[in-house]
């Protein structure tokens, strides 16, 4: 069975076609938050400190964090992104004990990452193009930490998912020469907008199905793709998460804020029998979250399916 | 390409993996609903008159009818159902122009149905009990319909996935016997509440996807049984239709009037490429469905649409 074990300072969290679906947070990230880089740039962190304490009490599994920031006083990202991380995922596992994952496309800024969190984070991420996989995967071994494996190459993104399997098995082989074990690869098949392309949806649905049965990987997706430029996006991500759930997938990107994307994970792990005695779903669901029942009520519930049940 | 066609005095629905979900409309059965049962033993028919034509405005591709009432006046279902069958099939068709599901263990009202319903309707269900697929199998045949096959047979209904999928097998061979082809054949594979069993969800993926790959055949089930006894039973329900539908469900006996429920069935459809340009989406999503925008904001919608497609 596959397992990933990722760690905080004293947590571990596995993902696992056995476990619930791994929510890996996703607001700690400036690209494309004008006002996040400004008060990153301004030496600001408030906003990390929020997103990171309300992604967590949201129920986050773990919370990616990305420094990509372009700063106005210096636009190189290879200068100003690998301090940035270290400070970043200091502040964040001082606040919050959950693991991290550590996202750049800067491969400096990787590895002041790593050098700089506690326990076993995901790194995030390697491609199957030649440079990045000759850089990442020996930060991979040297800090023995899993990765994600991102399905594009030299050639770019492919719109045919058999390319974009080929080029997860060949980053899976490649890790395997440098002794990282398949258990340590997490791929994201790549979730393109169902309005740019009507097939999208299907195509990871049977990518993430192939990748699971042929390579025993767990996978990953940026969620919130899916929906981009459509109406009612929160619809398509809370149908969308279950049916990657359904098909296999094991973790996502994505915001856990939002509370119909963060039911629907819920109700995913219930019907696929992850969540044992549908303890978390009762939790969640239990009346006072909604009118402030007490206890007695929430043991009334537990009862009254025990009985179901015999 | 498995295709069920059903069809009403005037129009045709398709059930089939290339197509929207079809959605079984529920409500027309007074199983449970006394308040229901007491006003057809009256001879009052404003709520089924109001179920048909609410289910249809909500979007339900079909109806189901049910006449599975036990009058106070006289208990004998197989004397009262078939001609409360007639009376409802006749008035239903005369008020909405869908196809309808013809549902009752009553053989007697099975055919009565038969009798009163136009155009091709689905007849809801034979089993895989010997007496019932010899009572069933010649109505359908001489009917020249389609039919639910439920997969539970003289030993009743086995929590073996396995021998469900054999009982299945055993009427789909038995339908052939008497001419009926597999793309008649609509199986429920029969879902437990996962309150009650914890598999019940996994188990139902992995038979739709059996009975499609294995068998070629359309599938259908109670979706609401799924969440039986849990809290928010709406939200369990939102989440298993897309999984189901991810695994290669084709329809469902639900209560189309519940939006969360359709929203999830309307997202699915888009996410299995079976909503051609995303337009159901959008058209139950434009602004104006919430705010009474104009059709210059949807003709605008669609415009940046193809824009984005470019």
């Amino acid at each position: 069975m596959t397992r990933t074990i990722v760690e905080s300072r004293t947590r571990t969290a596995i993902i696992g076609f056995d476990q619930p679906f791994c929510v890996i947070g996703e607001r700690i990230n400036p690209t494309g938050r004008k006002a996040l880089a400004a008060q990153l740039e301004a030496g600001d962190f408030s906003t990390v400190e929020k997103d990171a304490l309300e992604q967590v009490a949201c129920g986050a599994t773990m919370l990616d964090v990305n420094a990509g920031v372009v700063y106005n006083s210096n636009p190189d990202p290879n200068v100003t992104e690998p301090p940035l991380m270290r400070q970043m995922i200091e502040l964040v596992q001082g606040l919050v004990d959950v693991p991290l994952c550590i996202d750049s496309s800067v491969p400096a800024a990787l590895e002041a990452g790593l050098a700089a969190a506690a326990g076993r984070p995901l790194l995030n991420s390697v491609t199957g193009e030649e440079e990045r996989l000759e850089r990442v995967l020996p930060l991979v071994k040297k800090y023995n930490v899993p990765v994600v494996a991102i399905s594009n190459d030299d050639s770019g993104i492919s719109e045919d998912p058999d390319v974009r399997f080929a080029v997860a098995k060949k980053i899976v082989e490649r890790a395997a020469d440098f002794g990282i074990p398949a258990h340590d690869i997490v791929v994201d098949p790549l979730m393109m907008p169902v309005g740019a392309m009507a097939t999208a949806g299907l195509q990871v649905f049977a990518l993430v199905r192939r990748l699971r049965e042929e390579l025993g990987v767990n996978t990953t997706c940026g969620a919130s793709n899916v929906s981009f430029g459509l109406p009612n996006r929160h619809g398509i991500n809370a149908a969308f998460l279950p049916m990657a759930i359904c098909a296999g997938m094991t973790s996502a990107i994505m915001n856990p804020v939002r509370p119909q994307e963060m039911e629907a994970v819920r109700a995913a792990n219930l019907l696929m029998a992850n969540d044992p005695h549908g303890a978390a779903w009762i939790r969640a669901n239990k009346p006072a979250a909604a009118e402030g029942a007490t206890p007695e009520g929430a043991r009334a519930g537990r009862e009254n399916r025990r009985r179901r049940r015999a």
